[in-house]
């Protein structure tokens, strides 16, 4: 249980000052939530070491064990698949109200761990991750960090040609490169991407756009934004004005669309993992009024169609985002398998819920609202993306992943 | 993070169906928390299995990393090492109000976890064992089994010799054996065991002794008994008439003394391991109107000292219990630095809480009360046990081991 770390502890305790100083921003007397997948010790570990430096009340660490996934899935009354239990509910909640800060290392792919099971089933139990988060969330009364923890099996599915140990090494140089800990000051090179990208946001938010368009290879889609769509990008800020990166890395501008204003046709550029564990390859989706009404793939597809039925909203978009080729993820040419990278390699869209923050207060009843919140990536340097009026012009937005605004 | 188990999945099964289905008794329905530390995955998921094919309807297992305590109390403000959040407390009494099934397999010592730190400031922080479990105990509303599960550390404490493969297989056996999962019918072996216990406790109930005399090398003891203190053994019932065994293995008929009368010296007979991981060898204790006024020990001492003045009930007896030679954890003749194991090897005597189904409901107020339960061993071959009735005869109950009433 005290095994050598897979990388120098000097970089891990880097990492984790960053996730905790930087990210979170985790406050003195704060307590600190840290949500982990065991395997990911060493920097869970490193983590609750700096935010007690900084002076954290108390660390909390949940690991969850995927494997128990495959357990219940396999074994449990399947009616009883999405229930969990009451005090869940309320630790979330209190989270909020008690100003606390959260670290997510979760949800990394784990090869095999739904093989021969019922992805429809699969599909229903998605603890530990409790809808209670995403009101959390939406009262921002939590400054938080999503961030990234290798393992060596999610390493092997992304570098498979490579030897265990060599794909988990590659895994995490590229992880500590995309978080800019290859810098002498990653926090001064995060400052002057984060200007880059707040300055996207403000030239988007000033053109108030009626939709984008994306055309390239498989995908004619237009996404409508409603008047009160707000972009954003980079730090966040909670009610009580602690500033944080709700994402580690983080390289995109998203706001809420209409949703009942997209329609056409998309081909995702990028797998899809479903936090069931559910890989979604060569998902194709045709929206009309708003809603997707055909939903294809090569593996996966039903465990997507079954996450779509979950509710109202969650065949509806809360979200398009767009990236430049500005950010240290798309460059590196890795399909990842894990959102939290992917999505900042390539503009993407979601499905599901809104976040509050992307629209005006006096329209956010009009955003998209569902239990549900699933990326996938549309974008890529032969994806065109254009700006539409309310004039009806059309203004080049991205072209070969360079802004043109 | 699939790495086959350290020992036949086959023994692992047998060991998960009996924690679950004879040790718990899991029901039909029922929440079953699982509460262990790292390093014991593979017997958590077993027992998850073993749960949902009984029907269980959630398994919320809580793993807890041994090595954040280090980095707590090696870097949190020691003002802070008694918090813990408040929905652990909700967590813990829901699993009351719910009328929960729980399955502990926690607390194995970890070799070195607390090196260099102050003992006084580790002996603070309890989390994850939280308080409020003493009163869901004491309300009798779970079904509960705290059980065993070697790790590879714990192992090589236990048998330094060997090594540590051979450690951990040999620990391994002996407590599949304690188990008495090498028996063709392992719960028939137990219905038997638990027999013998049961009429051990009827005589000592019929009995009635005002005191218990402890007599060995080092040990010259009075444990004063209420009128109202009952014996008990092997299996409980909850308020709901489900049977389960609080303990697996169990060897031990146990009672509340009076906590105002425990008078002499005692020698402890094995080391014992704190729940911060402190181990306390040596141990020599000197009380006087119940109360610990002389603690000594050759390690461990300061942070003993700590436990016993956190309240004003911790210094003195919550239980006195006694142990024959016709278990199986005695005849080992294997110290094994974990309070479980060790606690049915000897007669021992608990500082701390007493449970309240060992004292007749009307005299449950004379019990010791305290928010710590620690036990440590007093017994052997070589010390002998009298009880000393009212009238003031002295009546032999335990001699080189075996009962004389």
């Amino acid at each position: 249980m005290s095994e050598p770390p897979p990388i120098a502890r000097a970089s891990l305790e880097r990492y984790a000052d960053l996730l905790v100083g930087f990210g979170a921003n985790v406050q003195l007397g704060q307590i600190l939530e840290v949500r982990t997948e065991l395997g990911k010790e060493h920097l869970a570990r490193a983590v609750a070491a700096s935010a007690y430096r900084r002076g954290a009340r108390f660390v909390d660490v949940r690991y969850f064990d995927p494997w128990h996934r495959r357990a219940r899935v396999a074994g449990a009354d399947p009616e009883t698949l999405e229930f969990y239990p009451s005090w869940h509910r309320g630790r979330v909640l209190q989270l909020g109200e008690q100003r606390c800060a959260r670290i997510g290392l979760s949800d990394t792919p784990v090869p095999g761990l739904l093989d021969g099971l019922d992805p429809t089933l699969a599909s229903r139990d998605r603890f530990p991750f409790v809808p209670e988060y995403l009101s959390v969330i939406d009262d921002n009364t939590t400054n938080w960090c999503g961030a990234v923890c290798p393992t060596a099996e999610w390493a092997s599915l992304v570098h498979p040609d490579l030897a265990p140990g060599e794909a988990l090494a590659l895994l995490w140089e590229q992880v500590l490169h995309v978080c800019r800990l290859d810098e002498d000051d990653p926090i001064a090179s995060w400052r002057e991407r984060l200007e880059a990208l707040d300055a996207a946001e403000s030239e988007l938010n000033e053109r108030r756009f009626d939709a984008l368009h994306f055309a390239g290879p498989g995908t004619d889609l237009t996404v409508g934004l409603l008047p009160g769509s707000r972009w954003r990008s980079g730090a966040s800020e909670t009610v009580d004005g602690i500033v944080f990166l709700a994402n580690l890395p983080t390289e995109e501008a998203f706001t809420a669309p209409d949703p009942a204003r997209t329609k056409g046709v998309v081909r995702s550029t990028r797998p899809l993992q479903l936090r069931s564990g559910v890989l979604v390859r060569d998902l194709v989706v045709r929206f009309e009024g708003g809603r997707a009404v055909q939903v294809d793939a090569s593996t996966g597809v039903e465990a997507l169609r079954g996450v779509l039925a979950r509710d109202e909203g969650a065949a509806r978009l809360g979200e398009v985002a767009l990236v430049d080729r500005g950010g240290r993820v798309g460059t590196l040419d890795t399909v990842f398998y894990f959102t939290l990278l992917d999505e900042n390699a390539a503009s993407h869209v979601a499905f599901g819920n809104a976040y509050a923050e992307t629209v005006d207060e006096g329209e956010r009843e009009r955003a998209n609202s569902s239990s549900i919140h699933v990326d996938f990536m549309i974008g890529g340097d032969d994806v065109q993306v254009d700006g539409l009026t309310r004039g009806g012009e059309r203004v080049p937005v991205l072209r070969a992943g360079s802004w043109q605004i």
